[in-house]
Parts: structure tokens; C-alpha cells; sequence
């Protein structure tokens, strides 16, 4: 593709030289001379000057006069640069399809399962009695989908995701190798003797649209009712939601974090690595908790960030943290203080 | 079921009208009229009054004169109410059976393996050479039973769950899908040049009756001798369980928490979400650990909380917390103590 | 094998009767009388004079005479007694092979797959279009090797490894159950709606020689580029490698330890569980990080250590963690001085 092919097909806006021949993508700092790059953040501006690419997407109000660019460097105006940059890569790359083709012939497939136009289901895949597989979604090897279960059309299961029975799954969701859906909450009622009576746990796992989680996930059914993951929840890999939990739309949340029961978090949240919530709180949209903090009790104020175990609000997470770090030396301060406080006492008897 | 048929299948102590039909089960506050409800924390005495369920199951001591109920409410005298609530729960939910019947033809199954009677093994299962399963077991889809492992009676084992050869597991054994029981332990001896020498794990896993393991848990094989997760034993999801720890009967662990080598845990412990115990050490019986805490050394006086990272005794850990908290008020308190110190120090020299 | 077999097994000198048969190995406080054991560390010394053993590995420069062992034991001189005691326990145990021998029937292979000689690939296993699986290499039943990924000569791959398509693995690794490599890295770019947009993940995870990793680990590949394992690498269960990190060779992490994106670890680190890594750090080699510390930034100094959240070097860890644990002695010390103080300015202030 020519740069104005590319300014073209983004319907972005061409400023300079469009006949020459772009065959990747690089960062700004990288590109060389049959490179595409992109500028978004501000402070890579200074790169600008000196990079190798052939173009770069900028943004509609980027000042060109004032970058000292290379003259060959042709511009691309956009809308957003960074989204204009993926859309890029993923045409040029030439991404190789997991998913093989077909039924395979040794997918176990219920008669009484109902598959749409265009699934494809690979080896030693089983689909169960009642099973509902929306159409064009793609099913790996060796996943399990119980029975009842339903998955929305343009799915994709990597191998080893087990959907437990009746839990459902929304359209477009992707689901890494080794995830369980719908495996039981953890509920136990202690019995006279120390031994504990199960809780059955009847409910299921509602997965919505749009929906990406990770590998080797456990997503446990509810007690009752829904556990739930919202529109455009993205989860990373190895992590834990509990029975009945619910996750707000476009939530996103790193690896490792675990989410007690019956927790409800709102919409867009950001929540880093290994943070853990306990159960039965809500957590307010716009939330950001930081890496391996601890969450005990509901967030009520929008927007705010959260560090710590347990956690405070940043700015007084950071302060405290600071304090913190020169304890020793509050902890002396503390003991000479005593000690001059003794002396001056004794100074003052004297006197007296 | 009416509500004297319940009563009496409960062996419970009917007061009120027992003629009307029960179909479902509800928490009290939500019960409507044809629910069965229950009692269990007097925290929830108040919501009697205005329950809307047909039913009520209470302790053998509840005083009905006082608690206002509605006229038409009836009551079920039982010695644990939440249990006997659990059993109607089951009985009355139509719980679908996930397992398929009988042996899938796709299941490999060893001609040394042994299988006792009413054995369910789904598609693609995998049974070892010399492997011995229980009467009235039931393994999903994908599971793989290494070579000369034991499996006891009336197991459930949910799809692509790993038994490595010549682990043991006891009867009535849950284990949900994903979770690996025997892999080696975490052995490795530093080499002159600085690389490992693998320390061969020769040891196996045992899993007494009456445990159910959560999705995704890893249970390592010991280096020699036995890996032992005793009677009764509950694990959440995505549990660590290095060599050769042992869980005491009827502890209950719940997700992401680690246990490392060695490490003996005594019985009916409770344990939160992403604990980390440290090596060899000893923790005594009725331990209750609060989450993301981390345990490095023994535990002697059985039945005390813990909290903390390191963990401290509860009521110590939250005294110190209460003082974090404070920590950027205390350092200024400090920091003003040493100015004023300064002054009084000046005033007194200035007088002598 | 006689005591003398094995010292000249071994390479070492004989000191002592070699005549006597060994059938076991065992712990130097456990050893019988059929039994060789080792000293490596040198508090066990006094435990020689009353070991029951037939024979003990030592070093070369062990003094004998000093030892007051019981006149039967065997001396057996090696430069590693603990290495030289895996080398007879290896040789005397006779440890069950897990793998089964051959291609089993239900085995899918590519028609375009290419497989070394002597390899052996279980039941329900399925290798991908393209994929190179070298010799002598073991693949268990149910693992799916993706379209065009690589394996090396003499790897071990138990039940239920993914390994996504395009991945590479080196030279004898061994990979345990449930573990999946090659899963998409976590990026997605948030859009004007709050929605998100997923990054392409077109790199891929790169594996060395002599690697071992535990069961249920997750294993991003790269956004572009390589994951990478390097040479000698030892990995737990559960554990997290996001995309584009680098792990330095011969380092060694234990279970529920999660390293963010693009973070570069040096080599021969060892890290301990439930450790947490921030994304794109350098850290130096031969760093000990200590169990459920975080790391916020990187570390350049090589061979220290680090301990707490966020990690702080150890020995400075700990004497702030020594204040926090008398946190409430501090404050009221602190109280206690301010009403000192107080005091001490009424009493001035009256005089003056």
C-alpha cells in the first residue's frame, strides 16, 4: 500500500508525499524507511524530527510547520492516531488463523446441541445436550461446553475452556486456553461437628458481549441467580470471581486479582495485578486500584484511585507510604525526643 | 409439598397452618407466596414481621409469641435452620446433572485399569495403566487418571482435570475442571556454574474423603512420602499447594492462596483469598487467616486471627493499622515536637 | 549395589567397609541400616555419630577423624554430596515413566507436522499444520501444540499444555499440566466511548533449553516480537508471564508470582511466591526477591535483596517493619510526649 492509499482507506487527511510503499509498522523511535508510525503522546513529540518512517499518523490539529520534520516525512491527519495506527497493523500483518476449519471430525457434538452457520469446532471438542453455539463462532480443541450452555455467534474459545452447563456466553467473546466458566461457588455451611454441609450452587454465568478474558481463569457460578460479566469487560489471566459477583461494562482487570462473592463492581474500572476485593461490596465506576492492593470495604465516590493493604486513596496512600519508608528514623527522632524531654525535665526541677 | 409435608420430612415442629403448597426456597427478605424461607442470624429477626413467605424454618428455641409475624405465616421448629433450609433447597431445586451416563465410547480406559459399578467417564477421558476407580464416580469430559491412581467411590471429577500417576484420591471427592493433583514439586539444587539440578519428586498426593477442590488448583506430588489434604478439607479456585504440606481435616481455604513446601496447616482452620504460607512451618488447629496476609513462621496457640503482611494476631495487627493510617499526622506531630523542643531548650538556656 | 559400586559410581574415594549392600536413601536423621545418606549442610554434622546409616556421602575436605561416627558407617568422599546423593537417589528409585510409549491411535497429527524420532504423543493429543516436535521429545495426553509452533528434542509435556501456534520450546523442558503458552498479551486501547479496542498480539512466546515450568502458569505471547524464557529457567505453578517479558537464565520463581508487560528479569534471580512485578522494569542479576513483595521499579544493583510492598531492600525492610510492629507504643509515646511538652511550656511560661 502507497501512504495515500493508507490516508485513503483511514479517511484520514494527506500532508506531503503519498506514492511511496509502506510494508510495516514501528514506534516512532524504531520505524525505518518502509515504515508507517504514529504520534499520540505528547511526549514523543521530539522524536518527530528525527525518525526513519515514511509517514507517521498524527492528530486533525497536530502542528506540522512547527515539528522540524524530515522533509520526506509524509503526515497522515486523523482522528485518533494510536486506533488509526492498530487498524494499520492489522491489515499489514499478516496474522496466521488458529481456528482450523470445520467440524472436526472428532468433535463429540449432542444431537440435541443447535450449532449456527459457519462454527467451527475442533478436534476433541464436545458440545453437550441442549448446547446453543452462535454463528461463526470458533471453538478449539479439546473444549468442553456443557450442557444447556449457550455461546453467542463470533465467539473464540482457545483449547481447554470448559463452559460449565447452562452458564451463557454473549457474542464476540473471546476466551483464552484453560479458562472454567461455571464451576461451583465456594459456599459451605459448618455442621455441629466441624464438618461442612455444601451450599449447592444452582445459579450460572452470564458473560456478555464483547467480552475478552484470559487463560487459566475461574469464573464460578452464583449461588442463585447470576454471577455476571458486563458489555466490554476485558480480564486478564489467572483470575478469580466468586459466586454472584458483577462486573460493570468496560471494566478491565490484570492478572491474578480475585474477586470475593456477591462483589459488585461498576463500570470502567481499571484494576491492576493480584489486587484482591473482598465480598459483598460495590465499587463505584471510574475506579483505578493499583497493584496487589486490598480492598475491604465499598468505594462510593466515582473516579478515585486506591493503593494499599488495606487500601487508602492514592495521595494519602503515598503519604503514608512515605512516612513509612523513614519509620527508623521517625522511630529515633521519637526516642531523642524523650530523652531531651527527661533532661529538660530534670533541668527544670533543678530550678525549682 | 405442602408445609406440613416438609415439617415433616424434617423431623421438624409445625406451628401454624400447614395445608398450603411450597415450591421454592428464598432468603427472607425476598420470599414471596409460595417460598419457604429461614432464620439463621438474629440479625434478620426484624424482617419476620413483614415476610411475605408461607413458611419459616426456625431453632427449636425461637420464640414465635414475640416476633409479630404475619397471621398466615407458618413455622418450622428445627434444630439448624440454614441446614434444613439447604436440604429443601435441594430438594426442590431441579438441579440439572452435568455428568453424562455410562462410559462414553471415545473414553480410553486401560485393560489393567479397574472400575467399580455405576462408573460415568465422558468423552475423551483418559484412564492410566493399573488405575483403580471407585463405584458410583463420576469423570467428565477430559480428564486425564494417570498410570496407577486411585480414585475412591462417589467422586465427581469436572472436564480436564489432571490426576499424575499414583496420586490417591478418597471417596466422595469433588474436584472441579482444570485442576492438576500431582504434578512435581518445586525441587531444584544450584549447580557450581550456576544452573539447577532437578531434585526428583518421587513422593505422591493423597486426598482423604469428603474434599472438593475449586477450578484451576495446582497440588504438587511430595519429594518423597505424600502431599496430604485430610477429610474434609475444602479448596477454593486457583489454590498453590507445594510438596509435602498437609491440610488438617475440615480447613477451608479459599482462592489464590499459597501454601509452600512442608508446610503443615492443623484441622478446621479458616482461611481467606490469597494468603501465602511460608515453608515448614506449623499452624495450629482453628486458625482463622484474613486475606492477602502472609504467614512466615509457625503458629502455636490454636484458634486465634491473624492479619497482615507479615501477619500479627488481629487485635494487634488492627491497632497497628489504626496508626498507619494516622502515620503522615504523627510525623508532623513529631516534626512539631522537635521544633517546640528546640524553642523550650533556647528559653532555658537564655535563663540560666 | 555395595557402598564400593557406588563410590567408584560416583567418582569418589572410599573411606570404610564397602561391602555392604544399599537399597535406600535417606535424610541423614532418618537413615537404616540398609541406607546411604549425605552431609551437605554443616549443622547436620552432630547427626552423624548417631546416624543408623550404612554409608554417607561427604565432601573431600570433611575431617573424618573429628567426626566420632559409629565404626560401621562408610565414608564415600564427592565434591557435592547433596548433587552425588540425587545421582544414587535417581538410580535407586525405580520411578514410574507417566508417558506411554509410541504415538497413540486417537493421536491427531498434522499430515504437515514433522516429528523427530522416538517421540511419543499420548491420547487425544493434537499437534498443529506445520508444527516441529523433535526427537525423543514426550507429549501426554490431551496437549494441543498450535499450527506451526516448534518443540525441541527430549521435552516433557504432561496432560493439558496449550501451546499456541508459532511458540517455540527449546531442548529438554518440561512443562506440567494445564499450563498454557502462547495465550494473547493483555492490551486493549480504550475509545472515545470507554469502550475498548483490542491490540493485536502478533508476537509469539520463546522458550530456551533446560527451562521447567509448573502447572496451570500462563504465558502471554508478545504484542510484537517475543516473550522469552531464557536457558535454564525454573517456574511454579500459577504463574503469570505477561507479554514481551524476558526472564534471564537460570532464574528461579516460585508459585503465584505475576511480572507485568515488558519487564526484563536478569539472570540467576530467585523469587519467591506471590511476588508482583510492575510492567516495563529492568532487574539486575542475581536479585532475591522475598515471598508477596512488589515491585514498583527496577533494580540495578546486581545480588540484593528485597522485601515488602512496594519492595524495599531487605535489611532496611525490616527495621522499618521492626517499628511497625510497636507502631502503638510509638504513638503513644508521641501522645505522651506532647502532654509533656505542655507541660513543660505552662511551667516556663509561669515562671516567666
Amino acid at each position: 500500500m502507497t501512504v495515500a492509499d493508507i490516508a485513503s482507506w483511514l479517511k484520514g487527511e494527506l500532508v506531503g508525499d503519498g506514492t511511496r510503499e509502506i510494508t510495516r509498522v514501528a514506534k516512532i523511535e524504531e520505524a525505518g524507511s518502509a515504515d508507517l508510525t504514529f504520534l499520540s503522546n505528547p511526549r514523543y513529540e521530539q522524536h518527530v524530527r528525527r525518525t526513519g518512517a515514511v509517514a507517521i499518523l498524527v492528530s486533525r490539529t497536530f502542528d506540522i510547520a512547527k515539528a522540524s520534520a524530515p522533509p520526506s516525512l509524509a503526515f497522515i491527519r486523523v482522528d485518533d492516531p494510536y486506533l488509526a495506527f492498530l487498524e494499520v497493523l492489522k491489515r499489514l500483518t499478516p496474522s496466521l488463523d488458529p481456528f482450523g476449519k470445520g467440524i472436526h471430525a472428532t468433535a463429540v457434538i449432542s444431537p440435541t446441541a443447535t450449532l449456527g452457520t459457519g462454527v467451527d469446532i475442533g478436534a476433541y471438542a464436545v458440545i453437550g445436550d441442549g448446547a446453543r453455539i452462535g454463528g461463526g463462532t470458533r471453538i478449539a480443541e479439546g473444549c468442553v461446553v456443557g450442557t444447556m450452555a449457550e455461546i453467542g455467534g463470533d465467539c473464540r474459545l482457545f483449547p481447554h475452556v470448559t463452559i460449565y452447563h447452562q452458564c451463557r456466553v454473549g457474542n464476540r467473546v473471546t476466551i483464552h486456553a484453560g479458562t472454567v466458566i461455571g464451576s461451583d461457588g465456594f459456599g459451605f455451611a459448618p455442621k455441629p461437628d466441624g464438618a461442612y454441609e455444601k451450599i449447592p450452587q444452582l445459579g450460572i454465568v452470564v458473560i456478555e458481549d464483547d467480552v475478552e478474558i484470559g487463560s487459566n481463569c475461574s469464573i464460578d457460578r452464583a449461588t442463585m441467580g447470576e454471577t455476571l460479566i458486563m458489555k466490554g469487560v476485558k480480564l486478564d489471566n489467572l483470575i478469580q470471581v466468586a459466586h454472584n459477583v458483577v462486573i460493570g461494562e468496560n471494566t478491565v482487570i490484570a492478572a491474578q486479582t480475585g474477586i470475593s462473592g456477591s462483589t459488585k463492581l461498576g463500570k470502567n474500572l481499571m484494576v491492576a495485578g493480584q489486587v484482591g476485593f473482598a465480598g459483598h461490596l460495590e465499587v463505584a465506576d471510574r475506579t483505578v486500584i493499583m497493584a496487589q492492593s486490598g480492598i475491604p470495604e465499598s468505594i462510593t465516590e466515582p473516579g478515585k484511585t486506591y493503593f494499599g493493604y488495606p487500601a487508602k486513596e492514592r495521595n494519602r496512600a503515598f503519604r503514608i507510604e512515605a512516612v513509612i519508608r523513614s519509620l527508623p528514623e521517625l522511630a529515633r527522632e521519637v526516642a531523642s525526643l524523650t530523652r531531651r524531654m527527661d533532661e529538660v525535665l530534670k533541668k527544670l526541677e533543678s530550678k525549682s
